[in-house]
């Protein structure tokens, strides 16, 4: 709970259960109830305050979107700006990320994003990587078969392992950018609030996508 | 036959056949006996003028190393930087990497190095890039089992295209560098003349090595 300096943020997010779900594990398997209309499923993991899965499911309204996030502040944060949408294809989650077996049966989501996760740059801490192998089984496990997976980051290091890791557990790679906001995909980019700091310093974002 | 604007080429070529094959299907099986000692064979593909292959040889005089070069005015300058350093374990091929199955037996060769290779960007020209399936099969077919290649370029697109292709075709990447020359590996990388000019001018080197 890092709340301290937003003290809106609990009420808030007690008053919309509808919108923000702070127990997931009671929803295992029957998410599709939550959303107007029964749809593919896609997750963001760490949604920060919810600018690239808001604009995701404006944009593709015959996808259902659940954006997660372990910071309640955050949290809060992005649930106030899909307020503003009255989305029925979004759904926020305040969980660690970590634990998303508990939260989604075998094969009950499309597609995972990872934006911009946490480099943890020390050898000692490949393990918390979002990448390490023992997440990638979780991924596999919760996703349909040959469910995709989208990363984004502007963190070297971080891209050069997740390309081994990926490719050493058999991911099928399908695209790699290694300059996404000078590539052909520039154009249909949805950007979180992260990358577009970042980008509009001249920073290079790099992206992979694929299936396992 | 590109040597208009070099006349004491093939003379030299001629005259060093010690060193330098010109008729590389008479060696298929039989490497070995080209060499002083009985060792592991690492082969470049597009050696230019060399500099690369002289100088793993230096470093490396436990393995027996191959350059090869399509391009007569090219490979006879390799040639003559080769001739200064009189080395046991290098020789030298004139001829087209895109026939590797024809000069070399199944299992023949250890390692295989592409440096700098032509990034044919076009899209009709996919399958003339090193790394398009068919050249893989060659080396798959050339390497011994779990066989090791190395790959090095500047050209973005070359590199994104070829962490696709090696991955769908069931590589296994080891090590991937998106900035070469600013990373661990720098001190132990060989470079080749085309590197030394391009990262010289700030340009990022890119690295990936893996098995098949």
């Amino acid at each position: 709970m890092r709340v301290r300096n937003k003290t809106w943020a609990e009420p808030l997010i007690e008053a919309h259960p509808e919108l923000m779900v702070t127990d997931p594990l009671q929803n295992k398997g029957n998410w599709q109830e939550r959303f107007k209309e029964k749809q593919p499923i896609q997750i963001e993991i760490g949604m920060g305050k919810g600018q690239f899965i808001i604009q995701m499911a404006l944009k593709y309204p015959h996808i259902n979107f659940i954006g997660i996030e372990i910071q309640h502040s955050v949290g809060a944060i992005a649930l106030k700006n899909a307020l503003k949408e009255k989305l029925p294809n979004l759904q926020l989650v305040l969980a660690d990320g970590a634990n998303l077996d508990e939260y989604f049966d075998n094969g009950e989501i499309k597609r995972i994003y990872l934006n911009f996760s946490d480099p943890w740059p020390k050898k000692r801490h490949e393990k918390r990587r979002l990448t390490y192998k023992s997440f990638l089984h979780v991924y596999q496990e919760i996703l349909v078969e040959h469910g995709a997976l989208e990363l984004k980051t502007d963190n070297q290091g971080l891209f050069e392992y997740s390309l081994v890791s990926l490719n050493n557990y058999g991911f099928v790679l399908e695209d790699v950018f290694l300059d996404l906001h000078h590539s052909d995909e520039a154009l249909e980019n949805v950007e979180t609030e992260y990358e577009h700091k970042f980008s509009e310093k001249g920073q290079r974002i790099y992206k992979l996508s694929g299936h396992f």
